[in-house]
């Protein structure tokens, strides 16, 4: 039994997991650069330790994939393919971390770390499933594959070329992830479908130089001034969002979802509370969840320009910056959106402005069939281990490679993670709670068998 | 003649420029509060070498005040105080200086460092006069006191203090001040009307931590989109400032000071081509240096906000902040204006964020009356170091202490400025014309010899 494995291995298991989550592996910061390869090399040697028969890291142009299979249970049997990330967001504002973000700290039935509930601790608890299942049996119920990654944060430049050119040892029935949150603790969640992600940079440049603002304020039109008039013309009143065409490919929300969307517990006070805010806010005529789930939306995740030190610089800037993302919903692409998105801005930024726009990195929205084998499966792995019944939904981040697993591999997502939001996932304090990574083992190890026998039932 | 011990003295005097300007006096960086200090016993040194007899530095809750005097001139001769200051602007961003900010070099008869035209270099050229006279008659015409502070770029916070403690002491007939530009190469200028300023920072606080823009993105008010939308909405269609009262305490332009800008040297072509900007903007109705000069204005001088690093963060943020600043006319006050910013800002802002509103610092406008005996010597020096009719103009920067002159001295300030705008103060490459700052030690010699007529005659 997973569950007798778990008691007598878990102390080793959290000194495994606090190896892991101790590695800076933050793939966007380039300085960080040998510590995702340091992190991808403990992933392998672990998958070897656990006894994955063939594991391999692939070099990429950027942080390189790590591969393990374990094939044993035959050609005719089914094969799952765990997907996971192994590289983590950056760490600032650093100094609103209680603990430093690469020193775990075990406290109230939490880890505290940067990775530990995206998504390293719930890679480490696929680890410790497969683990359970050879030390108890010597083999697995079905094929099982496993990609890890080291760019998930940044848009994974290099998995699409990868599992193009690997697309026969990628061949699986179904492709677990666990990416994405339960609604409450005790709750297991299953999701169906995820948004998009358009991310753009746009650069406003008006006088060649930084100016002094007595001398030229008044006359020359100021960068960071209309940026702000430009951001603010992005949305109506109602929380749309102005973009010409922007709702063209949006498939409305059917009777059925918002119903599932109205079931999901929701409290908003709570929700609030939780947050210190005074009330949510969004697009007009919709849930709180049907609006982070299957809406699309549009922030400005920073914006920089002039001087930002301490005391008062009198400067008229040169220029100012906004990086703007658009949350994406089915059948939104993001190429079609980063084109309109330019397009818009261009046309409407002042004429006294400069304008560059980058598309930094995009995802379309995915959606994946409510009755496949593998959502049936992790229902039934789900409901064992947290003896409750999943709710299944839609969610609001993006995993890109939901959409390759589908295209290039033909395969369906099956979408179970053990994460709750309120772990703070890209932001100081993230942690992950170990009843949910306990949970977790049990669930996934059970699912390699209910997935064997839905299989062979179907 | 003062040109004579110019042309023998020539390469000693840029020899102690570059001493000076050596000197990272940088007032509003804590960390360079060493470096400040050394400025101020560097100019103290050099008072007492060109022949001031009394010399004292005046420690403060700041930065210290360098007093030097000479009264050789007797009782009942004028007096004149000269007023600069020795501490300079941050030098951010420093990747676009083409040499060092604080390692003086000279090229193309410009002197190029930070602090070379202000006002390190303009407060030397006075020296450098004072060092002529001395040289040359052993006397000056006129009693001389100088007052030069290291803490205007933040707001001479200690000032005005030490002005009504030393009132007596600092007692003068006429405030002589070097901070202002001229027009043109070859164009002597005096400036009799400065604007004030009012220097706030706002700061949004929407949910109590950074959120994946994924998971909440759509339901939780981003703080850097509600800090646009409140930005967008300080000025109108006309580029009027929107907040109610603003324009209240403000004087007309008289139609002879209309006609006087009018006078100034102006193409707007050219001026567009300098800043490589498609179009100068701003208040509607007002030419160009009617809205650097004699119209309110606001800008933001620096706004920060979310993930402002390389890649791309899908977080929503939960702060966002924005320096903002107005330039203030007569008879706005600083004061006044800064409760209506505030009162604005919070009456506006979206009822989704926490507002914090700071008022860093501010400076009341100034007038100063044309027909004083300062300003007429003032216009006679300059037409003889330039050899050309000097302009008479209102300034679009602050310069706080003429108001306290006015009030603490009840001395009228004199602005003869040999700056030019094209001299990049506050930004990167800042540099000082050479031929400026030989005329500037011929017109400020001269000044005190016509000072002293004038002044007899009257």
């Amino acid at each position: 039994m997973t569950e007798s494995f778990i008691a007598k291995n878990k102390e080793r298991m959290l000194k495994e997991l606090t190896e892991l989550l101790s590695i800076p592996s933050i793939s966007t910061e380039p300085s960080n650069a040998a510590d995702v390869q340091r992190c991808a090399e403990w992933i392998a040697d672990h998958c070897r330790a656990i006894g994955m028969t063939e594991t391999r890291i692939y070099p990429t142009p950027g942080h390189p994939i790590v591969y393990a299979e374990w094939l044993g249970a035959g050609a005719d049997a089914p094969t799952v393919l765990f997907y996971g990330h192994y590289d983590v967001q950056p760490v600032d504002p650093l100094h609103l971390w209680t603990n430093p973000p690469f020193e775990p700290v075990f406290r109230d039935g939490k880890v505290f770390a940067r990775g530990a509930t995206d998504d390293k601790g719930q890679v480490f608890l696929h680890l410790k499933a497969l683990e359970a299942l050879f030390a108890e049996r010597g083999s697995l119920p079905v094929n099982v594959k496993l990609l890890i990654e080291g760019e998930e944060e940044i848009g994974s430049p290099n998995l699409e070329p990868f599992m193009n050119e690997y697309r026969e040892m990628l061949r699986c029935d179904t492709v677990l992830i666990s990416d994405t949150p339960i609604f409450a603790p005790g709750l297991p969640s299953l999701v169906y479908g995820l948004r998009g992600l358009c991310y753009m940079e746009v650069e406003f440049t008006g006088p060649n130089r930084d100016l002094h603002s007595g001398t030229f304020g008044g006359a020359v039109h100021n960068p960071i001034n209309a940026l702000a008039e430009t951001i603010a013309r992005l949305k109506d009143g109602f929380g749309r969002i102005t973009i010409p065409g922007f709702y063209g490919d949006v498939v409305p929300l059917t009777q059925e979802e918002r119903e599932d969307f109205a079931r999901l517990p929701y409290n908003d006070q709570a929700y609030c509370d939780e947050l210190d805010i005074s009330s949510t806010y969004g697009e007009f005529g919709y849930s709180t969840y049907e609006r982070t789930g299957a809406r699309p939306t549009l922030d400005v995740n920073g914006i920089w320009g002039g001087f930002i030190g301490e005391g008062a610089k009198t400067v008229l800037p040169s220029k100012a910056t906004a990086k703007i993302s658009m949350r994406l919903v089915p059948h939104q692409k993001t190429d079609t959106i980063a084109a309109l998105f330019e397009e818009h801005i261009r046309t409407i930024a002042p004429p006294t402005m400069k304008v560059k726009v980058t598309n930094l990195h995009g995802a379309d929205p995915a959606l994946t069939p409510r009755d496949s084998d593998g959502v049936k499966a992790a229902v039934k792995a789900l409901e064992y281990a947290y003896n409750a019944k999943p709710v299944l939904s839609r969610e609001g981040g993006s995993i890109p490679v939901c959409l390759l697993f589908d295209t290039i591999l033909n395969a369906p997502t099956v979408l179970m993670g053990f994460g709750l939001n309120t772990e703070n996932a890209h932001s100081p304090d993230e942690h992950f709670s170990l009843e949910n990574f306990e949970k977790g083992i049990i669930a996934t190890s059970v699912f390699y068998d209910e997935f064997l026998s839905i299989a062979r039932g179907a």
